[in-house]
């Protein structure tokens, strides 16, 4: 049998164990894979382009288990009250190829993506930095703000987005998340006094977020918006006077913020500053920018906690989405042909 | 809500059309697809290989609606008991980028298969084909043979296998089928006075299942087993003489029985005999040969068969793979964190 995990019980396993319990923990899984990244199988995601949107199969392996997202991204979704970004993902056993687990990863990937971020900060940040400005209050930045709470000394937000009803959203949201927040009418009163920048404007277009006058030394930018070709938030000046912080070069230097600059523009896999292997912030004065695009590894982490998560809970279920006949080879006994075909339930 | 079709629901819903009449209705959808195979995106499947087998995700889509394929080949899983292939799917709204069923693809990917080659064979073989000779007796053998009972003439089959227990699990599931079955002992004694050739051998190794000399004037060839690169069953004398069809040319030089020929071996491509570009059989001499190992269209037709097939009936269920958000901005409502946690069921 395959375990099942959908929203419902999804959002009841991030309920009982505790949202920041749930970063922290998530967070945890995503940098123990990240310290091994080397193990990892990077296979380039896999898109199919339509004029309304893009749906991708993101792959990865261990060796010992295999994950892949399926994902979409369909920005015309929201006026139709539909969700521009879906996705789920499934891991398998790699020696028998067999599912295990098939999991909703809408919510996943909002909360992946918001730990990593996090993570990240806590690396390449001031240390006893508190103050973070947002610029776009979208789907993902209640997830945001709650992954530095968990993993960080941020407790102040300073956030801004065009749109009021995006706003009030997120005010309502975070009204009981212990968090100091103040809404601010331009991203560049956002920004003031901010120890650290997250960008995550949903426009699919080259925008400027952020122009280069905004952004002061020692400032950490989590440039999290930008994730596709044509669609970038940061304005070059700033990538050339910071150091630029991605997980998969080969992949951000098509979709993420670098897309602007030079092929050979200098980049740090975070991989290797998470394992000791290169620093991150060297100095008070250093501008650091997360480029963050996502990558498989961080949703295969993702499954393998929710899958550690859900063990010997009642927060899954089990699906046959695999056939188990006793004579392996014997497939076609499990169509019963000559079972009467009478009250059978799933 | 997405549609859910286990191997539960499959296996009931076969039954509940009537294996040969599903096997029919699949036919027609596949070779629907077929005929309009320019309207598809052909991508190459994303394989991920290890030392026990390999993982694919094989997708497709026509513009309206995008499928892909999750399927596994691990040839030492049947001495522990487990299948070698298990697969499952998945059929998605392009313009949403929703997914609206997910399938088991365990027996549907049999049933595909079995239904192409009975579907091609009607195009191929010689009128009036009543004999057909099966090679190798596993878990696809006798989905193969009910196709061609469903789709063709053929009436009388000559079969053998290296394995007796195979043999012995093939004569029992067809001893109701209304077909005449004769096991023989050897592929040459099988093969002979057959108007048709099916090889359906699972060894992953270059094998010789047929030589050439096995091989008359007028015989198709149904050439199943040989699926991926270092497996065929076919002499490359027969692929000389005859006539080869395949599926995606790109896919099959790499993985089929031409892999043992040149680059610009010719072959012709099925779907242009089926929509009528291209002449099948020209003479009743031609040895014509259905070089097949798989293509994602057919995939997809089977998940849209199985879509239809389920509409306003029991044989699905609906889980929650995804959200609705009454505000697709407001995900993180979807968390419902001020909810007590009690009581909540999936």
């Amino acid at each position: 049998m395959v375990q099942y995990v959908g929203t419902t019980n999804l959002a009841r396993l991030v309920r009982h164990v505790g949202l920041e319990a749930f970063l922290r923990g998530l967070a945890g899984y995503i940098e123990d894979d990240f310290r091994r990244w080397p193990q990892f199988e990077k296979i380039p995601r896999l898109a199919s382009h339509s004029a309304s949107g893009v749906i991708e199969l993101m792959p990865t392996s261990d060796g010992a288990l295999y994950a892949f997202k399926y994902v979409n991204g369909h920005p015309c979704n929201t006026a139709a009250g539909l969700q521009t970004v879906t996705a789920f993902g499934v891991l398998s056993d790699v020696a028998t190829g067999y599912p295990l687990l098939l999991s909703e990863m809408t919510l996943l990937t909002a909360l992946r993506t918001a730990a990593t971020s996090a993570l990240v900060a806590r690396s390449l940040a001031r240390r006893g930095s508190r103050v973070m400005a947002m610029i776009g209050l979208g789907a993902q930045s209640e997830f945001q703000a709650m992954a530095f709470r968990a993993l960080t000394d941020v407790r102040r937000l300073q956030v801004h987005d065009t749109d009021p009803a995006a706003a009030r959203k997120f005010m309502r949201n975070m009204a009981r998340a212990g968090m100091e927040v103040t809404l601010m009418p331009t991203s560049t009163g956002a920004v003031m006094g901010a120890d650290i920048i997250t960008t995550i404007t949903a426009d699919k277009q080259q925008a400027t977020v952020l122009s280069d006058n905004m952004v002061g030394p020692g400032v950490h930018i989590n440039a999290v918006g930008g994730d596709c070709p044509g669609k970038t938030e940061l304005q070059p000046g700033i990538l050339s006077r910071g150091r630029v912080f991605v997980e998969l070069p080969e992949q951000t230097r098509v979709e993420g913020e670098i897309q602007q600059m030079p092929d050979d523009f200098p980049v740090t896999e975070i991989w290797r500053v998470l394992a000791g292997h290169e620093p991150g912030r060297v100095s008070d004065h250093d501008i650091t920018i997360f480029d963050s695009v996502g990558f498989a590894t961080e949703d295969f982490s993702a499954l393998r906690y929710v899958r550690d998560g859900v063990a010997g809970t009642d927060f899954c279920a089990d699906i046959d989405l695999l056939t188990a006949p006793r004579d392996p080879r014997d497939l076609f006994g499990l169509l019963d042909l000559h079972e009467p075909e009478a009250g059978n339930s799933i």
